[in-house]
């Protein structure tokens, strides 16, 4: 079996207005933290890339703690070069408040209005910077038109696969995913608990990507 | 000993922009266990109302979750009738978007202008509508001006005491509080692991609020 040494970025992230108040959302990190385990079960060298959750992640994992869409951007991408392959089971906040207040913002009783800006995007800047022997998996989590919204995402994000995946993913104990390949066609459709998901992503990864590249070289 | 039943506000609260993405803060719902614990182990009864956490309230509270700041204030309107006083120790999100979306707001990268409005003030309207035999203990959280401030909201909220704390408490082991009474002079100043500080406050609280008001009727 071929081992690879895979990134995964894992969980929500950040984006606050002051002090106190943030942008987010409720990934729990347990698809990562699943992913992580299968990769490790399968016998390859993992590293995660998390935002602030309460999961835990297997004890054979390497893991980098960030806050923000630009912290988990930086570490994913001093840590990519190093890797054969990252999947991005992360969902990054992918909008931030244009300024930042250093003290709390006081309440008036009027309304506010935030501007906010959209942060990098972590997998698409993987995706555009991936060497020929690399691989890029992301995850597209959409509520209409699914399939259609994440092969568009998986050709602008330059990604060799990607899963497709509804809100009602997102801090459940369960999944249900379409696996697309680069034509958006459907490889496999995978229900259960998350660990199972898992399990089959990395296994098609494992033969699509991680063989392929280790042979075409 | 006078047995109160208390009402224990706890946790934050989430203020959703579209199925996915959401407004919040950090924190954890520990200082609202640990006075669930203190108020439990002093012989009182407890019921906590808390937003989405991963804290464990524990066994012998009544524990009603809740997501939005809307909800925490319907439930604990709903429950304070009923109870001696109440604790506001939760974070509510005080603003939310005017415009909720149905579906996930999809990236155009362009910024987008997203307007706020304040959520109601659940320990406000605690606090004004409580009975001459009810009291209502409030948490301020502030980075500047802590105390003058935290006095200011006592007055605006009816709150017979108000604990002012700093952002350093979020999602922290421990707090460093002072204990401010009704005119804003302190009672005590309590540094520690949150389970001393609850055991503390709620020192107080007995003392104070449900035993005068007991040989008060």
């Amino acid at each position: 079996m071929t081992k690879a040494r895979i990134l995964i970025t894992s969980g929500p992230t950040r984006q606050y207005l002051d002090p106190v108040r943030y942008l987010t959302n409720a990934s729990s990190g347990r698809m990562g933290a699943s992913l992580a385990e299968a990769a490790l079960a399968q016998g390859h060298d993992v590293v995660v890339v998390s935002g602030p959750v309460s999961v835990r992640y297997p004890d054979g994992a390497e893991v980098i703690n960030v806050i923000t869409t630009d912290d988990m951007l930086r570490v994913a991408g001093e840590l990519f070069p190093k890797c054969d392959g990252a999947i991005g089971a992360a969902a990054p906040c992918d909008y931030k408040p244009h300024q930042v207040s250093d003290e709390k913002l006081s309440k008036t009783g009027r309304p506010i209005q935030l501007d906010l800006i959209e942060t990098p995007d972590v997998i698409a800047q993987l995706g555009q910077s991936k060497r020929s022997d690399q691989w890029v998996v992301g995850f597209a989590l959409e509520t209409d038109d699914r399939n259609f919204r994440a092969t568009v995402k998986l050709q602008k994000k330059c990604c060799d696969l990607m899963v497709s995946n509804g809100p009602e993913a997102i801090d459940a104990m369960d999944n249900h995913v379409e696996l697309l390949d680069i034509q958006g066609k459907i490889i496999e459709t995978i229900a259960g608990d998350k660990p199972h998901v898992a399990t089959r992503l990395i296994h098609h990864i494992h033969d699509r990507l991680i063989q392929r590249k280790a042979t075409s070289l």
